[in-house]
């Protein structure tokens, strides 16, 4: 994973960090991204706060070759994501023409109102990010992809962009797991089968189950034929434990 | 929430950020520290890396009143927090008498072996968390908590970590809800109503469900009396749409 591009998420708003709104927005994005092979490698929760917003944007589009926001475009005070992302390029907050026309053919006469409006500002030079849920599009400018918080029209923007995104080799997962074992145990040997495959990431996942519990081991890299051959190895070092190991991911 | 002290947290783990897991600590630390009166400002997912965790720690624990963080403290060569703690402290990691008594006492003769022995090796000066789960203890050093990341074994920490934090004034929230509802036609009474009340975080959040699509209005500050007073403004707005509103958040 290393020549892989990389991928910030950034999660803008007051609902998660207040404990109110469960994300459900990352694990999506980590998952499709990965397939992608645009690996994220870090995520920010941050509040509807300009300052915050502004600086966020500007460290973590210097440092990701990709960064995609959730939350904080629709048409109420609290949503300030897109005139935070102009000022973060330093460029006008202004009308877009494009997404001005499909939202007052959406809208009945005289509903397209000043804060729906907002939803058709955007930092100049933007492009769309199509919404198939609820017509107010999102936008990419630059590395920085901006998408709505709700999870179904975050979803549906995301199948939209990614077409257009330049990924790497995807991402892939092999996995064994047992029951019984405990991380204390094996991770002697994990490390020894880590230390064989550098370029893989060798995760260790205690898991609690009703049904007993055990021990998943994730091999993560671009070769699939490695991430077998190491999670072969693994098999044998909890089998040589006594273990009854199960290849993949224990089950739910 | 203005003199409110702040809070950080640091989930620590690639498989978040690989969207193996659902991450299941951010909410529930959010809204403990809410009740607590130490507002969560900021979350950050970052990978078992090493210089990005030494990094991340130093620039929040200098800009948070608290860091809370969780994963990376088994036994395996993937759970490196505690050692990257002692980098980001610029302190020795080594061996603490009381976590290793404890440990020791708890596996049989022979079982507490060099990997379970890491997680009884701590920053120089590190207090420890109880662990009423498992009993590898997780600790406190400066305002940095560290802790599990599996939320069984986490919360059992916090509960025992909490009653030790200096909180602010809790956090309330009163919230009212109503069907048909739409962001557009409301926005511009909300931003007045949030104007005269600068001390609260007034959010709007659009729900869908089931039962019918709707809007919900949270008010979230240190002053109950205000967070009612906007709640009930906010109520004459909705129904001066021709609305129902109901108080609270709308149901699952």
């Amino acid at each position: 994973m290393v020549g892989n591009p990389t991928a910030c998420v950034l999660v803008i708003g007051n609902e998660v960090l207040s404990g109110r709104t469960q994300d459900a927005n990352i694990r999506f994005l980590a998952t499709r991204l990965g397939e992608l092979g645009i690996p994220v490698r870090e995520v920010r929760v941050i509040p509807d706060v300009v300052e915050t917003i502004v600086a966020t944007v500007n460290e973590v589009r210097a440092r990701f070759d990709h960064v995609f926001t959730t939350g904080g475009i629709g048409p109420t005070h609290d949503d300030i994501t897109s005139e935070c992302v102009a000022m973060a390029f330093g460029v006008p907050w202004e009308k877009h023409p494009e997404a001005w026309a499909r939202m007052e053919r959406h809208y009945k006469p005289g509903e397209f109102n000043a804060a729906r409006q907002r939803m058709a500002t955007m930092p100049r030079g933007a492009s769309l990010i199509d919404n198939a849920v609820s017509i107010a599009p999102g936008f990419t400018i630059g590395n920085v992809h901006v998408m709505a918080g709700v999870p179904r029209i975050m979803q549906a923007m995301f199948d939209s962009l990614a077409p257009s995104l330049a990924g790497g080799p995807p991402i892939v997962s092999r996995a064994v797991h047992a029951q019984g074992v405990m991380e204390g145990r094996i991770a002697e040997g994990l490390a020894a089968i880590q230390a064989a495959h550098p370029a893989l990431d060798l995760g260790s996942y205690p898991y609690y189950r009703a049904a007993g519990n055990g021990v998943a081991i994730v091999a993560k890299g671009n070769d699939p034929a490695e991430a077998e051959a190491a999670i072969a190895a693994v098999t044998v070092l909890m089998a040589g434990l006594g273990a009854s190991p199960v290849q993949g991911e224990p089950p739910v």
